[in-house]
């Protein structure tokens, strides 16, 4: 993966807030970009001497690659995926039950950038994504995670129907979302628990759908068929989230 | 408004479902966009004798001004705006508690198409905006609503206040959904219901949320601060909708 490329004031915050290892921080000079505007990022960058380097727009038009910079880049080293064991081990070590979110080929980085942000709220211990025909870890996907994809661990498999046996096998429940399942708020959603999320257009596909242990489904009130995937991904993780608490 | 836009083969079909008037429907011909790619569609405007035209992509490109269009635009009578009253009428009428969606300055037109789609989902009767520093009902937001924008009832309000204390006028209790309120799982959602959501990095106003009832919040388990505004207001819609159904 090499370097990572962070675009975008609230990014590159978050990026410094993480702790995670930054290479260097190129922004536009306060005087072109608004007095003050990045006096905070020059004052942490000292203090944990980041090197820092003013440049013109067009620099930063190009190391972001059409991504939006709003007159700020940070170069951070790459993001590392982790196994899925890993997820399995952190859930372990805070004593928890594990709580998995599973993307099935999501390819709009937004939608998988929102993901990581809830995941991130919703206290998910880590995210799953195939190799092949998924968004990976891109600037856009960083940029609109609002910077949780520096927090939440993410796994990257070749074969997802095998993760999901193997998460099986470690006892968790596999739940897949498509419509009509069952209502999310009939059922019990507790335990050891991955969601799996369909792509934008194409559900789960139908292995993945077979290896679930069951499906779930929001109910839907209006005329519209489906919600935008990360929305649907979104309010699950929260019902799933909601009745851990429960008890 | 004058005429819509409506762009792109999902949003064109969800509008024919609606039987909203269609002035015209344009799209690529079939040899330069696929065999039978818009078979159905120019099957069913013979059927409701609407008129559909072939055309070059650059025509498309223009009437679609920069949004996706997938080869098919149609052009509908402008969507139109309905009143406050209107909303609560059309409550009355299902002998349902009013549920509203009231947004803040939603500029984002992704968000805004995806909360239309949430609020069609959850059986919102209607949704509520401010004429000024929020998008309107945009071809972008037309399309990213997947076709909810042609069922859900919009009211665009000079003054969010003034909107906000009728509708407590007519009974329906406010909550605003802001960081540091009441979480969403312990308070009561039930009731005629308006739920308000702030705009993307602003939250709400001072003066909309000096004239809710309440201020609630999602649990946030992680480092993140916030959610994507349409993520947030879409498990705020779907969490009052569980506890309006357990009656």
């Amino acid at each position: 993966m090499g370097e990572n490329i962070v675009c975008g004031r609230n990014a590159v915050n978050e990026l410094l807030k993480s702790g995670n290892p930054v290479n260097k921080i190129v922004m536009k000079s306060e005087k072109e970009n608004g007095q003050g505007r990045n006096a905070d990022i020059v004052h942490r960058c000292k203090e944990r001497g980041i090197p820092f380097q003013f440049v013109d727009n067009a620099v930063l038009d190009k190391l972001s690659a059409g991504e939006k910079h709003q007159g700020i880049v940070a170069l951070s080293a790459a993001k590392e995926y982790v196994e899925p064991s890993d997820i399995i081990a952190i859930a372990r070590q805070k004593g928890e039950d594990p709580f998995i979110l599973v993307l099935d080929e999501i390819e709009d980085p937004h939608n998988l950038g929102a993901l990581l942000r809830t995941a991130d709220a919703a206290g998910v211990h880590g995210v799953i994504i195939p190799k092949r025909r998924s968004v990976g870890l891109t600037p856009a996907v960083g940029r609109t995670s609002a910077g949780a994809i520096e927090y939440v661990p993410v796994a990257r498999v070749a074969n997802l129907v095998q993760t999901l046996k193997y998460l099986k096998d470690e006892g968790c429940w596999v739940s897949g979302a498509e419509a009509g399942g069952k209502d999310i708020y009939q059922a019990d959603l507790k335990g050891p628990r991955v969601v799996v999320i369909g792509g934008e257009d194409k559900g789960l596909g139908r292995l993945v759908k077979e290896t679930c242990d069951e499906v779930i489904s929001l109910p839907m009130l209006g005329r519209i068929a489906s919600l935008n995937a990360s929305v649907a991904g979104s309010i699950i993780l929260y019902e799933v989230l909601r009745q851990r608490n429960k008890g």
